[in-house]
């Protein structure tokens, strides 16, 4: 998943970082590949471009200690693409191998906002492995699509039961509701879905992330991010959610400015 | 963008609600449709159903609320997905009307941590055309590739000049300084970016969102939100972004908690 071959399409920028050692022959690579800059112009590129290349470099060693475990985050037409966003990248920082699953297929997928995000593998191929942890985003279109698959509710229902962690946020608590999985624990979502819910589950509206057991819970957008480091807490321990928050500019202290 | 369209994935759900008056009626939908459930299981999923068609549509009105403004946001392979979704999203639910706008083609790109977006246009297509804000998310090796983009550049240059809004976040300013674009300004950006900034613009690391006349910078992913929330309330009117962090449960008490 971040194996150098992703990085392919910047072979120029490997290229000079590798093959030269003075401003001079610097330049003329920038003055072949970006004309218009002057010569002071492109001394301020190839600072910016070789301080970049460092630290991409120490980045991708960072992001190669994984932690040895897996989340799968399923989506479909009419999900959030922020709720996608965040927890899959937070995720993946925590060193979790993420699936980002489609019901059906790995074609661009319209989201909620129009965004168009392509899936990995789709839940019937997915549902053959099991997971440490699987997310269900909001998104209501999306939410109300994934509570009438049977595929999914079946492996949710499994996943649940062989007691592994369940998450879900915003509307997606609906496709555990649609499926009585986890009836009777506590549970939040998007406040408008509370009068769905709470004929199933102990709601709870005054916080932003409930557990109760391996169910865990969150509201919305707004709540995602943190929601995203509280599954990397329970799955990759306490001290990598932590090194992700401070990486994303999430500290309490910043966020809350 | 808001199309009917884009929701004709639905065709059962907007079928059962238009077509159907009796719990009897429902139940047979269900028990064709998702046969696994018991009727008062049928029940739950109806009330889920319908509560969301009903949400659905009146979402759906609030959307149609343009503000006849619109945003340009540029991003490459390697920039950052949380950025990219952050940003569309909270400015489409401002009513501004988002190009996502990749360099080359339209083919989904492999964003920083690997989800892959769908860009909707070109640089070279939507470079024919003006918009009140353009966007320039971070993500280190997008922005590097970004900064090396004539394109790119020149129209930024120009955009800028003509006294409209120009936004960049975490290493996306380095786009802008590439191209010594508001040099002299005060910035901000992704905290490990400032060596390479400070030479530049008048850098500022204790604000997390920074205002400079038409130049408006953030800081990371952490800091997404309110970045996207400020450019709606530059673009939109601070009722409308009020609005929005009301709706992705944003609002400072809810958020800081």
């Amino acid at each position: 998943m971040y194996s150098n071959n992703s990085k392919s399409s910047l072979p120029t920028c490997n290229y000079y970082v590798e093959h030269i050692g003075s401003i001079t022959n610097f330049s003329i690579f920038l003055h072949t590949n970006i004309k218009r800059f002057m010569p002071e112009d492109a001394v301020t590129v190839q600072i910016f471009l070789i301080n970049g290349e460092h630290s991409r470099n120490f980045s991708k060693k960072a992001e190669n200690l994984k932690s040895g475990k897996t989340a799968l985050l399923v989506f479909t037409e009419g999900s959030g693409e922020i709720l996608i966003a965040v927890i899959s990248d937070i995720l993946r920082r925590a060193g979790i191998e993420v699936s980002v699953c489609g019901l059906c297929d790995s074609e661009p997928t319209k989201c909620s906002k129009d965004v168009f995000i392509k899936p990995e593998t789709s839940i019937y191929r997915a549902s053959k492995y099991k997971y440490d942890v699987v997310v269900i985003p909001g998104g209501l279109e999306g939410a109300m699509t994934m509570a009438k698959n049977q595929t999914l509710g079946k492996y949710l229902e499994q996943h649940y039961k062989e007691g592994r962690l369940l998450a879900a946020i915003c509307c997606g608590p609906l496709v555990l509701g649609a499926n009585h999985i986890a009836a009777g624990c506590r549970l939040t979502s998007y406040p408008a879905r509370k009068p769905d819910l709470e004929k199933i589950y102990k709601y709870v509206d005054d916080e932003i992330i409930v557990q109760d057991g391996k169910l865990l819970t969150s509201r919305g957008p707004g709540t995602a991010m943190k929601f995203a480091l509280k599954i990397s807490e329970i799955i990759a321990g306490d001290v990598k959610a932590r090194e992700v928050a401070k990486d994303i500019l999430m500290e309490d202290d910043t966020c809350c400015k």
